[in-house]
């Protein structure tokens, strides 16, 4: 049988999700915990490959077992050993041929930047402290270049180098920029994502605020499939893996 | 001059407040920042002797120097060279014969519960993640109790051993029970705590909410001056200052 498994997990500290030999990642501590619960190494599908540093309010995994272990039993058994980074939240069982990265239907990322000259202790890699202060129009031009994102686009401008994906076309659905006090949440969802696209997008919102880029130019950079006609990348420790839904 | 720091810290990995030799403390991780700074090796005063893995979303600490450093600029050139878990927020010059701890009107500790048979890897260290559910009435339970610490007692049952403190008598101002999804904050204000106190009145409300103590049996046990009858220490990850005002 097919289990898929809902985690969350706080990226710092792990090499990414996926396994890389001598590294600390996602995929190795959570095989690693159903190794003790089964008796058994299982190679585990990820929904995504989150790099390092990123965080992940929910994500999914499925591994294939013959072995019967109530599904319900197996978030508690499984959060009893695995890293305190991650927790398993729910398990259930999956038909043989799901597929945890073809039949996802749109997945949502949040991008949180805290806005103070001042940093949080309690949010030290878990957002983009940013430490100037954006101009007074910064959030109304960031929000007028998010419109030019929505829809289906070539979005190779806007990934970063060493990806060899065929199809670079994209469907943004939403991108919303949320103030809330010295926080400023950027939340985007889509079918799927390029490699750092949403750092990419996020760090070139930004650089509209700061007056570098006009958002009346975001169509043309977009179209343009140019790299170096977007902005920069926004850090890791921003980035968390907000939500992802299913075709089934 | 005397300076007054104001900072917030999150208390993970440290061994309390207090300087205490081969160990990473606030106390000492500060003065090595402000030795960076000005040269010198001061002793730092500090508002209150938090316990190893507290955190604190304000705390307060003085130190006395003849050199001439702008106060506007301290927070930013301590913020450069400071361990990342401690902020520096703001400093002002005091008068010499301010004192941190004596001249403290109220503090208010906050102490956050996470109800749930899940952890949160993002509450990791950061709250008493607590995966027994409490009875239906037990949140009113633990309200009504609450009322009995309101005022001024004596809580010398409220206090962990090891503690030599002439006057055990202490004015509780407030203690409101907040719900807020899967947490529990509770808030407690007085003009002084001992050692341990509002984790032992945290964890003496949880045994009330789970009926091991009855509400009504509170006020007898606060008078009773016995620690055995007042319920079990919470553990310190859960346990915030929150705020702390003087005197003048």
């Amino acid at each position: 049988m097919k289990i898929l498994l809902e985690l969350s997990y706080i990226g710092t500290g792990f090499a990414g999700y996926q396994v890389q030999p001598g590294r600390e990642t996602v995929q190795s501590a959570l095989q690693d915990a159903i190794e003790r619960i089964y008796g058994v190494r299982y190679a585990v599908k990820g929904c995504s490959r989150t790099d390092a540093g990123v965080h992940a309010l929910r994500y999914y995994a499925t591994f294939d077992t013959d072995k019967d272990i109530p599904t319900d039993r197996l978030p508690f058994a499984l959060n009893s050993v695995i890293d305190r980074r991650i927790s398993v939240i729910s398990a259930v069982e999956v038909p043989e041929d799901f597929h945890v990265r073809h039949d996802v239907r749109e997945k949502e990322y949040e991008y949180l930047i805290r806005l103070s000259r001042i940093p949080d202790p309690f949010l030290v890699d878990r957002a983009w402290q940013f430490p100037k202060p954006l101009p007074a129009d910064g959030i109304s031009r960031m929000r007028q270049a998010a419109k030019a994102f929505i829809g289906r686009h070539d979005f190779s401008g806007f990934m970063a180098n060493g990806s060899d994906v065929a199809d670079t076309v994209r469907n943004v659905t939403r991108l919303d920029i949320i103030e809330d006090g010295e926080l400023l949440r950027i939340r985007i969802a889509a079918d799927g994502f390029l490699y750092n696209m949403v750092r990419i997008i996020v760090g070139t919102l930004i650089d509209t605020a700061l007056g570098k880029i006009e958002p009346s130019d975001m169509s043309d950079i977009i179209a343009s499939c140019d790299r170096s006609r977007a902005g920069m990348t926004a850090p890791s420790e921003g980035l968390y893996l907000r939500s992802v839904t299913f075709l089934r």
